[in-house]
């Protein structure tokens, strides 16, 4: 596989700069999550044809914020002038879309592709680049994950990104529906898409 | 319980009129459903407090239209000039939303609280009536229903309309999820509400 190559995307750190930010701010736990999302993501991406690098720093980046505070998300919403209906939502959606957000300004990285698909990993959308759909369903089935339809989440990820994605948001409102849960509007409007795109 | 009263409502045919109409239009399986769910939709508004006259009469005509063909709704939705997006849709959604239409035209039916539980009775909506919960949650629990959750089903419909009507939205949604079928939008609108209403 190709090697990493970080610099190369408008970054203001390196790898080892942004690894050593990571372990200062996230668990053990998490950080070791983000790192396989990283090497699943550039593998899928290689597979399928994607921008290696990318869907690599997006993987690494995608759970970047998911252990701040309520406040400081609601903060960050308030400041930057998000979407005020966000403020309805909770951790689940507010580390993917604010969590760029927070990315973009300790890190430095303004890739928009990047930080799309830290964006979109959560709630996935209609129209995802492969870099967004690398990360998303590396997210759902790197090694460690273990549930049950991993075993399918990773037979379609050897098929097809698009089935994979499907399958992904299928089982994500199964889980929700499950618990009683709201959905948050915009994957629904993403499992309607994908569930006629990807063939399951 | 109170005597069928539906000349009370602004209605062109009385029940006998209205019966023979269905008879002629309906196969005998339907008939037989919409005169079960008329009876359990009466049975409702009498338990929990409703209109036991426009239940009734919504719930005898909640699938008058179901066995129109798809060329019938599509003309039905450009003539009376309805939402164009409708078309995107089967007879799963035009059954309520156009049949109601049908209603109208054909039986002389004006009667909004009427119409609007036949319009909602597949989707369900945030903003429904106590008639239109009677309806939607006979026509799940009527004593010919049989299917996992039937049991789950009729005990929510003991203990209050609105556990009934989340806990169908959300049968209904795992059913659609099930198959890898599209949500119709209000279908979802309706889910996100009442699974935080119906305490479930």
């Amino acid at each position: 596989m190709t090697d990493f190559d970080y610099d190369s995307i408008k970054t203001g750190l390196n790898r080892d700069e942004i690894i050593d930010r990571m372990r200062d701010t996230l668990s053990d736990f998490r950080f070791s999550h983000c790192v396989r999302v990283e090497k699943v993501s550039r593998g899928l991406a290689a597979e399928f044809g994607g921008d290696i690098q990318r869907a690599g720093l997006a993987g690494l980046l995608h759970d970047y914020a998911k252990e701040r505070s309520d406040q400081e998300f609601a903060d960050v919403i308030t400041k930057k002038n998000l979407d005020p209906t966000l403020l309805n939502y909770n951790n689940a959606i507010w580390h993917g879309v604010v969590g760029a957000e927070i990315v973009k300004d300790e890190l430095g990285i303004y890739d928009e592709d990047v930080l799309n698909a830290i964006r979109r990993h959560t709630v996935g959308a209609t129209n995802m680049t492969q870099i967004d759909k690398c990360v998303f369903v590396a997210d759902f089935i790197e090694p460690a994950r273990d549930f049950p339809g991993i075993k399918e989440a990773r037979d379609y990820a050897e098929k097809s990104l698009d089935s994979a994605v499907a399958f992904e948001l299928k089982h994500s409102l199964e889980h929700l529906i499950s618990k009683n849960r709201e959905i948050y509007p915009e994957t629904f409007v993403s499992y309607n898409y994908w569930i006629t795109k990807g063939e399951l």
